[in-house]
């Protein structure tokens, strides 16, 4: 099979690009001492983190219950869901992965709520405190709140305490690296006094997970986070490329085929919204058609403009591009085709949403 | 059941104003004398197309080889494919499917294409020809470029030629109804004359189809088009309520759950840019909390700034909010929750995309 064999739109890995990113992300890690739990809402895929795994990962993250359930089922035993929920019917199916999973919460009726749960369950729920470093997206406030659901999680029948997550989504995309390392050390910093706050409490806080592709050289030198939890760097994006400072490789594209080539200047893809993430200010970009430019022309199309593109570009022609966001490419899709040049290996499933998202909470 | 049983996030149809929407657009189209076909792309469901076809649709329209072969298996038995493909694996899916369907072509070498396909599948494949009114997304320019592919598809050994397609995709979003009417009456005009350019040529044009939900009541009057193929109109979104002078009621919401609750001026609901279309530039709209705001905040985070809503909103509430461009949401999909008020009353399939998309074209 090669890739003119593929339907198209298309969502392809670079298997040698891929399996680079792994190990560069797993060796420097592993030589700042730190474990790496890769965030798997990136790529939503089973065989990718077996091989996340395979390569000295400790587990994976994941963002939803059904992400978990998934990863259960596929043998991975050792996972966080680094969202906050709510709601008894999302907890219960929590607390029946007990044995594999770890959460997060940052409020006290989601620890009543897992207590009850994991009581109900007759399991024992791992708990971390999630902290709010500056996003306000979900955490709680360092110091005295900390303490507060730390000690509530302590006091608790079934929930195991096992220490903080202090995550920045702001951090991560800042532009240039040095910025991102001077942020990140700045937001990491009533984190860690946190961290000193409870265990002058005699709470010991054996896990501080973490970090971003964006920022996870400067978070290998953190002295107060024990985990990193990057998702994108094994399939890359536009928007990783663009901040400056990120040595992955793009494992990730999606193929196209010219579908229309009725003017001089420009043809139109069978890829639009429905083919590549939207929520950035820019569009996907053409691998190997330097001088060209896609805009978005609709559900299923888009234009590549060909006025600075060197090689003429015809009707039935396959282009690759790489996707703007790749977490909500991925998305878009049901399978990740495994290729080398022209060849496609084999064909990963995307986690299957019929049959892992449940109807009913 | 009821809505609080439902895993957020959830696609939610609103039974009534459903079918509210289904016979106030049948209705219109009938009265002005004309065919209805609407568009399956926005919808992705069988049992929408059902009840359009029910409730006197012609048949449907798809955007994808994917979508016409789930409409044909599910019994639908008039399809049109109104994006112009390349590839002959794709054109010999097509083919096997010409009994029930019709496509489009703006390019001769498409319609070699077609015409060897249905040759080796000893069928007889209608074929429209796709005008460019102006989007140049898709589509040959009016005129003689018309004439010439409608004399091949005569020519050809296995291709029957039905008619033109003149859709314009800039036509359906323009603000105000007048200047949706004065467009897109303005950028018929040269496919009207290429009609009777047609007919001069003893080439006779029996089907014109076009139109969408932002120019469908100025379409009625067009003397051109005998067929309309409005979309969104059984769904509706945030940018269709936009533009002024649409009728249709939102039928489609998402379900959200408060997921982190720490801040006066705002909480944080799990639907983010993997819950909603991000291809607009404004996001989804809160349902019954007038004076809140949504703010994008990650691929499974919004924040819902609550300032001037005059509820209190809390830990675990579900919100529902409009969506702001119904197709790629319901894109993000597998199933839509048919709802009454808080009962929900069934859950029709969206297109199984792992079950349709085919690997290998």
């Amino acid at each position: 099979m090669t890739l003119q064999d593929l339907s198209t739109p298309a969502l392809l890995l670079d298997v040698d690009i891929f399996e680079s990113n792994l190990r560069f992300m797993a060796d420097r890690v592993s030589a700042a001492g730190k474990a790496l739990r890769p965030h798997a809402k990136a790529h939503k895929c089973v065989e990718v983190a077996r091989r996340q795994i395979e390569a000295g990962a400790v587990g994976v993250c994941v963002a939803t219950v059904d992400e978990a359930e998934v990863m259960v089922r596929a043998g991975v035993s050792d996972i966080l869901l680094t969202s906050p929920i709510a709601g008894a019917r999302k907890c219960s199916r929590l607390a029946a992965l007990a044995q594999h999973l770890s959460v997060v919460v940052d409020h006290a009726e989601q620890i009543a709520l897992y207590d009850a749960a994991a009581q109900r369950a007759g399991s024992q729920l791992g708990v971390l405190v999630d902290l709010d470093v500056g996003d306000h997206r979900t955490g709680v406030s360092p110091g005295q709140p900390v303490v507060r659901l730390a000690e509530q999680v302590l006091a608790s029948h079934s929930l195991i305490f096992r220490g903080l997550q202090a995550y920045s989504v702001r951090a991560s995309h800042l532009h240039e690296a040095d910025n991102r390392a001077e942020y990140s050390a700045k937001v990491l910093a009533p984190a860690a006094e946190t961290k000193a706050l409870l265990e002058r409490r005699g709470i010991e806080t054996a896990l501080v997970t973490g970090s971003s592709t964006g920022t996870y050289q400067a978070d290998c030198d953190s002295p107060f986070l024990t985990e990193l939890q990057p998702g994108s760097y094994v399939l890359m994006d536009v928007a990783y490329a663009r901040i400056g400072g990120i040595q992955f490789g793009h494992a990730l594209t999606v193929a196209a085929t010219v579908v229309s080539a009725n003017h001089p200047d420009r043809v139109t893809v069978d890829a639009g919204f429905k083919a590549f993430s939207t929520d950035r200010p820019f569009g996907p970009e053409a691998l190997d058609l330097p001088g060209s430019r896609y805009e978005w022309a609709g559900d299923e199309f888009g234009f590549v403009y060909l006025e600075d593109a060197p090689r003429r570009v015809r009707l039935g022609d396959r282009l690759r591009f790489i996707p703007p966001h790749c977490d909500p490419t991925v998305n878009l899709y049901d399978r990740l085709h495994v290729c080398r040049g022209e060849e496609v290996l084999e064909s990963w499933p995307v986690m299957d949403r019929t049959a892992s998202h449940r109807t009913y909470a």
